[in-house]
């Protein structure tokens, strides 16, 4: 018997009938089994992770509690928050630790979001915000950005209403690398109403050699909520582990919407022995720079035109071919971004790898510019 | 400056307001901590945790793809979608993996609840149910128990209306233990109306000779959802990894809000190998056997009243010092669960561990009984 009458879609929230689905980078295993290639031999420059591999000193963490594995995670993170208290002077209570800071996102939409809230945003920004709004029955308000796609902070502030409730600021911006001037994102924290949070999304700010502070304006309460992760420079996107911190009042709000295990226990324990691995860090943010340098430098001779960058990754623009030329690099292993679901059709994303990577990946994206494979 | 007008507790949603905190087992290190007893001669038989810890297979599968934690994992779960898949005879788009099965617990509140539809589970069910439907800002209707603290099924049937939205089904029952005979669950789900989801957590089923399988009426496409873990028999819990079954049209719908990664990579490699483990679960099924029968026999000889329990787990009856006995074995380096929350303040809840730790645990009690610490 086979149940006809029944539709389960009218079930649903009207918000889930028309969710549309996040677009992930294409892991190396799926990469390797649609082309036939040997895994060890494809790149994958599409998710901004850190080619250097993960800390080790958060994989000796991890070595050090498996055996443990049976035993539920701390559902407080208490060592972890300890840590990053101090790291950051704050306090615990100022902290939220998630399953990726994806997760604190998540948390912060379901905690102030009602059906017909506005949630305002960079055009192109970090998609993930336009769907926790969408899924909240919020209305995602993409602001044009500047020429460089950076925030176009005025034009932000122009589009704020009394229905906002969240201004998501990602910084320095995902996909297209751009940041704002300190000064100017102080000043724009501080003329935000204060019907309105502000979520400022600091997943690539270890990569910046002076990243904005937003403390001064947490201490004195006003609604924001930094968040950081440790899937970057940290080297533990595998892991799932970020945080948001802020005022006590508005964390604590976000506490509860949480799910108590949402923080596996060798992400905890990797979190806390990354944090202290500042060689690790350095070595990644010097490798980044020169590979910066190296990509722009080459992109731009080949007659790309690239957007500044300060994150862990660069935006290229390469025209109407952009889709077939990331094609072409994918069957031969090497996996970048479309940023088609940006609406940004001409253009690729391609993170900094190893200097080896980022010669492998430019050496194959001029074969395939002279394959005729874009432009 | 401090922001004196600016309330953030207004601009939450009204259900955030209201909202409890889950409270958690506490961790072995936290005791250890408050009491200043040795981490190592502390046991938790508070969480339902096995205490054989992680299957063995799964822990070489995790050591095996360490040094690949830098790399996102894999958002659409394809490798353990596909072994769960063979391993139930189901397709892989029946399947939806969470971080942990709270998760798709939550995923599954979040896909379907309104404010002011109504969702009945049992009265002293697992309590992440009710907070799921709060958050929701649907009603939890607690259905009265078996006097067994079984469910019901009648007064369930009684208790939908035309609100109802998702009827929450643990079987065993966790704090109980309580399970159902198979013909009555079958002729329970098929008599539901079908404006109803079925959510049948089935999370300690391993330790069920034969538990009853719902596929069936999933094939039929009855809106069900069946939730597994791998927290339980296969001691993974520190992990986060569970997840949902149910007719591709249920299962779909509550993809789109689901979190791209939300179950590490370690998660994934652990659950593919846990599930051929099948040496280990036998293993922590007869040992889990055996520590029912020590645990039952030992504490009805004590004159305190257990309740039959197809779990991991044991309730029992203490009576008024229940919460005063607990906290001595507690100081004494022995957790167990106080049932407060559930409204069963007179039982405490007991993991069945090895039976090196039950033995610690009933002379512990012994002695704080004959302190005057019970009854």
């Amino acid at each position: 018997m086979i149940i006809q009458s029944m539709n389960i879609e009218d079930l649903a929230r009207q918000e889930i009938r028309g969710q549309p689905v996040y677009e992930a980078g294409k892991p190396i295993s799926h990469v390797a089994r649609a082309y036939g290639l040997d895994p060890k031999a494809v790149i994958k420059l599409a998710s901004n992770e850190n080619a250097l591999g993960p800390s080790p000193k958060a994989l000796a963490a991890v070595r050090a509690v498996l055996d443990e594995l049976n035993l539920y995670p701390d559902a407080g993170c208490y060592d972890l928050s300890e840590k990053v208290a101090l790291y950051w002077g704050i306090g615990q209570s100022q902290l939220i630790f998630g399953n990726g800071s994806n997760d604190i996102i998540d948390l912060l939409a379901c905690t102030f979001l009602e059906r017909g809230d506005e949630v305002v945003m960079g055009k192109y920004a970090f998609i993930v915000y336009k769907l926790v709004a969408h899924l909240a029955g919020a209305k995602a308000v993409g602001v044009e950005m500047t020429k460089d796609f950076s925030h176009d902070l005025d034009a932000m502030k122009d589009a704020i209403t009394p229905r906002t409730k969240i201004v998501f600021f990602t910084h320095p911006n995902n996909p297209t690398g751009g940041v704002n001037k300190t000064e100017d994102i102080l000043a724009f924290a501080r003329a935000l109403p204060e019907h309105v949070i502000l979520c400022f999304d600091e997943a690539y700010a270890e990569y910046m050699d002076n990243p904005p502070d937003l403390r001064p304006l947490i201490a004195e309460g006003r609604p924001i909520l930094c968040c950081r992760t440790f899937s970057k420079i940290y080297g533990l996107a595998g892991l799932r582990v970020g945080y948001g911190y802020g005022p006590q009042t508005l964390v604590q709000l976000v506490q509860r919407a949480r799910q108590p295990f949402n923080v596996n226990a060798l992400a905890q324990a990797a979190a806390c022995a990354a944090l202290d691995d500042v060689a690790f860090v350095e070595k990644a943010r010097a490798m980044n720079a020169q590979g910066l340098v190296q990509l722009g430098r080459e992109l731009e001779s080949l007659g790309l035109q690239t957007v500044p960058s300060d994150a862990n990754f660069l935006l290229f623009k390469v025209g109407d071919n952009a889709f077939d030329l990331a094609q072409y690099l994918l069957k031969n292993g090497v996996i970048v971004r479309t940023m088609k679901p940006y609406g940004l059709d001409p253009y690729l994303r391609v993170t900094v790898g190893t200097p080896e990577q980022n010669t492998r990946f430019l050496e194959l994206l001029k074969s395939g510019l002279n394959a005729g494979g874009a432009r």
